[in-house]
C-alpha cells in the first residue's frame, strides 16, 4: 500500500491536517464499518453464546496483533482499556511499600504520575529525575524504575542504558506502539502498557499491557475477574490463568474489539515496518522545517512527536485547529505539539507552517 | 409506552425468547443507531477537542441516569467497565489485611470472587456464609460485608438486615440495578457496583459504582488516572477529584457511551417504576408455572431470575436454545436459569415451558 492509499483509508484526512494521534488517532473507515457490523449483529442475534465466543475470537486478534507490533507471544500480553490501566496494575500489584525507592522522569504523564502517587501513599519513596538521566540514577536501594518509553511532551526516547540497570522497568508506551519500532525482548522491559487509540487508530477504551513472563510472578492480579480465572466455577478454589490474560480487563464491547482489529489490519496491510518507519522519517522533516522556520524545538528523538514552544500555546492551537490543523498544547508548559503519523502529509506540514 | 411498546424497541424480541439479561440484555434499536452516530462521527470529525467534550457530555448523562437509578446523587456514581471492576476498585483500595474478616456468601458470582481471593491474599480472613445467613454473621472481629444484593444463581435478595449490622457493606447489584427497585440509601450499602450491559440494555464494557460519602475516606484510588484528577497539570501534587469521580475507568467509547445511555433511555421512556415493576412481577409468573409443571426451583425472592433444576442443564440450555429460547445453565450447579425483564412476555413462558 502506498502512503497515499493508507491516507485515503482515513476519511478525515480528506479535511484535516490531523496531527493528534498522541492524543487519539485518525479512524479508519474500515474500523467504523468493522464496529458497525457488530453492533448489528448484537441487536439481531442478541448476546448469548455465539456473542461470547465472537467476543473471545476478537480479544484473540487484536492480542495476536499487539503480540506481533511488540514483539511479544500472545500469553505475555493482557487486554486493557487503556495504557493507564495497563500502568496502574503493573505498580498496584507489585509488593511496594516503606524502603521501597521508585525511580521516575519529572516529565511523566498524569497515566504514570497517578499510580506512582498511589505508591508513594503506599509509603514508597519516588525520586523523578531529569528523563536523560534516569539510568544512572538508578542505585542500589532502587526497587523499580517506570517511566515513559517516548516522552510524551518531547518525543524523546528513554535511555537505551535502562536495558542494564539491574532492577525491573515498567515502560509507558503511549508514544511508542505503533509510532515507533518497540521490541520489548530489546527493550529488556519488565512491563510495556499502551494504548489502541493513539497510534494504532483503534477505538478508546482498547490498549495493551506486556508482562514480560520473568516479571510475571512480581505482579498480583489485584481484582480478579471472571476471564482471570482458568475456571471460574471452583469458587474460592479458583486458580488463576497462568500468563498475563489474568490481568484482562473484565469487559470489552464486541464494537470497539473489532475497531481496533480492523485499525490494526489497515495498518498491517500498509505493512507495519514500512508505518513505524515513515511516521519518524516525516517528523524529523516537520522538525527541520519548524526549527527553519525559527521555532525553538523541544529536544526530540527519532519518534513522531515534534514539540515547539509559543508564546500563547492555548491560542495558537485554537487558531491552528480553526485552519483545520489538529494539534494539541500541553498544559503547563510553553509547548504545542504536532503528532505525525505515516497517514501525514507533506501537505500537512504546509497547512502548519502557513498558520504559524 | 405499553409493554407491546417497549419489546418493539428490541428487534431480538421478535424472533427469540430472550431470557438471558442476567448475563447480556437484549439490545434496543436506539442504542444501536445512537452509537452508529458517534462512530460516524469519529471518523468524520476526528477526534478532537470536540470529541472529548461529547465524551464528557455523555459520561455526564449516564452518570445522571445511573445516580436517579440508584436513589444517589452524581457525586456518588463512578463509570466503570463492569460489576467486577467496581467491586475491585473497592476492595482493592480499602486498607485489609492480617486480623481483618469479610464475611460474604458462598453463592457468589466470580466477579466478586475476584477481589475476595486478592483480599485473602493480603492477609484478611473470607468467611463465607450461607446467603441467608450474612447478617448474623457478623461478629465485632468483622471488618466489612461483601456479598450480591440479588443473588446471581436463584434470586434471592439479600438480608434486609444488612442495613444494621454497623459495618461497611459491600453489595454486588449485577442482578439489581436495572431489575429491582434499588434505593441505595435505604439499603444502607457503603458502596454498590453494578453493570451497564445486563438489566440496563447498554453495552458490554460499561458499568457504575456508587460510594457513600460516609465511606469514600476508606476506599484508596489505587491506580487513578488523568480523568482522575482535579487538575492532571500539576504532576506529583496533582489532587484528586473529591468525589466518585476519582474512581472514574480511566476511558469509555463514546460509542460505548452513547449506547448505554440510549438504552437507559429507553427504559425510562417505558417509565423505570413501572419497568423495575413489570420485570420481577412477570418472573414470579414464571415461576409459578413453572412449579406447576413439575420443576424445583432454587428459591428466590420478587425479582427477575427464576433458576430451576435439571438433569442436564447444559443439555437443556442448548435444547431450548435451539428452539429460540435464550437461557443460561449455571456451571457447578444442577441449575438452568431464566432472566425475566420487562420486555418479556407470556409467550416467552410458553415456548420455555414446551420445550421443557
Amino acid at each position: 500500500m502506498t502512503s497515499a492509499a493508507l491516507r485515503e483509508q482515513f476519511p478525515i484526512l480528506e479535511r484535516v491536517a490531523y496531527l493528534n494521534a498522541g492524543t487519539d488517532g485518525p479512524v479508519p473507515r474500515a474500523a467504523q464499518e468493522a464496529a458497525a457490523r457488530e453492533l448489528a449483529s448484537e441487536v439481531a442475534e442478541g448476546r448469548g453464546r455465539a456473542h461470547f465466543e465472537r467476543r473471545f475470537e476478537l480479544q484473540d486478534e487484536l492480542r495476536a496483533g499487539y503480540a506481533e507490533l511488540l514483539g511479544a507471544t500472545v500469553d505475555d500480553i493482557a487486554l486493557t482499556t487503556s495504557t493507564s490501566e495497563g500502568l496502574g496494575k503493573v505498580l498496584a500489584g507489585m509488593d511496594i511499600g516503606p524502603g521501597d525507592e521508585i525511580v521516575t522522569s519529572d516529565e511523566e504523564h498524569p497515566g504514570l504520575i497517578g499510580p506512582l502517587i498511589a505508591a508513594r501513599e503506599r509509603g514508597a519513596e519516588i525520586r523523578a529525575v531529569p528523563f536523560a538521566q534516569l539510568a544512572e540514577a538508578v542505585r542500589p536501594r532502587t526497587t523499580v524504575v517506570a517511566c515513559s518509553h517516548v516522552n510524551w511532551r518531547t518525543g524523546q526516547i528513554a535511555p537505551a542504558a535502562l536495558a542494564e540497570v539491574g532492577v525491573p522497568v515498567i515502560l509507558d508506551g503511549a508514544q511508542g506502539a505503533g509510532a515507533v519500532p518497540v521490541d520489548v525482548v530489546k527493550l529488556g522491559c519488565a512491563a510495556y502498557a499502551a494504548a489502541g487509540q493513539k497510534w494504532l487508530c483503534g477505538a478508546d477504551g482498547t490498549g495493551l499491557l506486556y508482562l514480560a513472563s520473568a516479571f510475571r510472578d512480581r505482579v498480583r492480579a489485584i481484582a480478579p475477574s471472571y476471564l482471570s480465572f482458568e475456571d471460574a466455577s471452583l469458587g474460592f478454589e479458583s486458580s488463576l490463568k497462568p500468563d498475563a490474560r489474568r490481568h484482562d480487563t473484565p469487559s470489552l464491547a464486541r464494537a470497539s474489539l473489532a475497531f481496533s482489529a480492523a485499525s490494526l489490519a489497515v495498518l498491517r496491510e500498509a505493512d507495519l515496518a514500512a508505518v513505524l518507519a515513515r511516521g519518524p522519517a516525516l517528523a524529523a522533516t516537520f522538525a527541520e522545517r519548524l526549527a527553519a522556520h525559527g521555532r525553538t524545538l523541544a529536544p526530540r528523538d527519532h519518534t513522531t512527536l515534534v514539540a515547539f514552544e509559543d508564546d500563547d500555546p492555548e491560542a495558537t492551537r485554537d487558531r491552528l485547529s480553526d485552519a483545520g490543523v489538529l494539534v494539541r498544547n500541553l498544559p503547563g508548559t510553553p509547548l504545542v505539539r504536532a503528532s505525525v503519523g505515516a497517514w501525514s502529509s507533506e501537505d500537512d506540514l504546509e497547512r502548519l507552517l502557513a498558520v504559524l
